[in-house]
């Protein structure tokens, strides 16, 4: 159905191309991930399945390709005054580990009531890198970009958003690029849906990569804000849905990534939250591996037949595995 | 310090040829598992270390490779009759699944009390294949030998033991060689110890292609027959240990793999439940996978400093990741 859109494509915020020169960029610093396969899976969806886990990327998710991507090509001038990041999440870590490795500053802007976790894995990352610090703000009664703005003029440091620019666009695609460079041509590839980073770059590769190939999103269904800005032709904002796919409580995807899904994203699928559950389980049971909820949104999409691709190659992405253990652990035995 | 011990060692049971052969036979049938690496393992141990992930496998553990290696050398007359095999573990599993990718019978016979999910998955595998069934026998009141030597005579099936056995010991040593293919030499190798079918084949594999090499197993501090077998001299029996690493609850190892062992392994490390439990931890939390105890036994003798490896390659074989969700999510918890 997408015979070459990307010929027809010269508007699109990122091409091929961009995927390509990150993906250079990263080769020798993110890990090449594995593809998996299950006998279990194939016969289950009757289709042939390759899981990329990018829950065995560096800091354990793909936000550390497009993270890394985009401080690689921070001028010296930038690269000395550092970066600066708003996240409670796998950002955070992906900012504050890429910077340490280009050796440069990183202030990232946290949340007083994130998981200490997550706060002490990012401090972890910053750890001998002068410059670097954690600001905890009041998320009641302050203003993150407010701060954040601040903190970037004082100090003359580069704000890199989590999901809304080309080069974290184009570095995260090479998570697609990879896999099919691993396991050839797919028919369709399944990506979770946050603000849309990594469906976007994702999308490019695949698309240049495996023409013909669907490309489809997956949210939770508690917020398929994705969904409705698909159905309406423009971007749709929703309240912070409830969902135990943290990595999928955005409120709207980004400008940048919603003019590639418009173009090349067949559609976007949504599953619930004990379908995240049942899919996490699957994974651990089955094929021994720990994937975070929003890194079961894609797999969830495909074993509980959200889609139907019998006969098909199809490609699934499991994005993360940053779990809190013990979370982790009520999620497997409820 | 093992400069060549193969070479002066005519009468081991196994040569290295038995493992390259099964390496043959298990080609394009087992999976050839990864090798994962860990820069906060190589930062804690200031060594190179390679996980063999033998969780990833078919059935979840090496000893399928030992099982297909063993049926897979049956005379027609063999498999016209098929196999039979006792045990309420991974064997089990191995048997049932080898038989049926071979079209044999398999007979196995498993306590009554074995774990729902064990049985059920053995019975999976025996499905679509005519003459299969597990026998169910009480341990309090029956003589499990008995019951299996009975029906071994009337129906003419072969019984494979889970470790004594030359085509088992040739087949889990493929588990080294791919390791050792894949990574290059090692200075030290870290197996876990039941009966010994892994690491006797694992150290004939290792001497072989990695001539220097220091063979480590590692037992469970509660059971540690094969370290006492060492310093004595001659096989050691004990009372069934108590101790989460069920694979490892064996009361003594075997003749065949005592004779590989007091010749090519260095000696043996032990490792407490609690050092179990940390470690299980760690790869869930840090690795992103699921390892049963037993399969922590190797790595927990590392990363909990009962050996220190310093500048050394270090190979160490995560051996399976069948485990029950609920004591799993428990023990995460714990």
């Amino acid at each position: 159905m997408n015979a070459d859109p990307l010929s027809s494509a010269p508007s699109l915020p990122i091409q091929f191309a961009d995927v390509a020169a990150a993906a250079g960029r990263l080769r020798g610093v993110a890990h090449r991930t594995p593809a998996r396969t299950s006998r279990t899976v194939d016969e289950a969806c009757g289709a042939s399945v390759f899981f990329k886990c990018e829950n065995f990327q560096r800091m354990g998710a793909f936000k550390f390709r497009g993270a890394y991507n985009a401080l690689a090509r921070f001028s010296a001038e930038q690269r000395r005054a550092g970066v600066i990041a708003f996240s409670s999440g796998n950002h955070a870590q992906a900012i504050a580990l890429s910077a340490r490795l280009l050796a440069m500053p990183s202030v990232i802007v946290m949340p007083q009531d994130a998981p200490a976790s997550k706060l002490a894995a990012t401090r972890g990352y910053q750890r001998e890198q002068p410059g670097s610090e954690v600001i905890l703000y009041d998320r009641y009664t302050q203003d993150r970009e407010a701060i954040g703005r601040r903190i970037a003029a004082e100090r003359g440091m580069t704000l890199i958003p989590p999901y809304d620019h080309a080069d974290v666009m184009a570095g995260q695609g090479t998570a697609a690029l990879e896999l099919i460079e691993d396991v050839g041509p797919l028919d369709a590839l399944l990506v979770c849906v946050g603000g849309g980073g990594l469906i976007s770059g994702c999308a490019v590769a695949a698309t240049a990569r495996s023409p013909g190939i669907e490309v489809w999103g997956v949210e939770p269904a508690a917020g398929n804000d994705v969904q409705q800005s698909l159905a309406k032709g423009e971007i749709v904002h929703i309240d912070t849905p409830k969902t135990i796919a943290d990595g999928a409580q955005t409120q709207h995807c980004g400008t940048l990534t919603f003019a590639v899904i418009r173009r090349l994203v067949s559609g976007v699928l949504t599953v619930t939250d004990a379908q995240l559950v049942r899919t996490m389980r699957f994974f651990a049971e089955r094929m021994k591996m720990v994937v975070e909820p929003t890194g079961c949104l894609a797999a969830a999409a495909l074993l509980e037949g959200a889609i139907e691709l019998r006969g098909k190659r199809v490609g699934v992405i499991l994005s993360g595995g940053n779990v809190d253990l013990a979370a982790y652990a009520g999620l497997l035995q409820a």
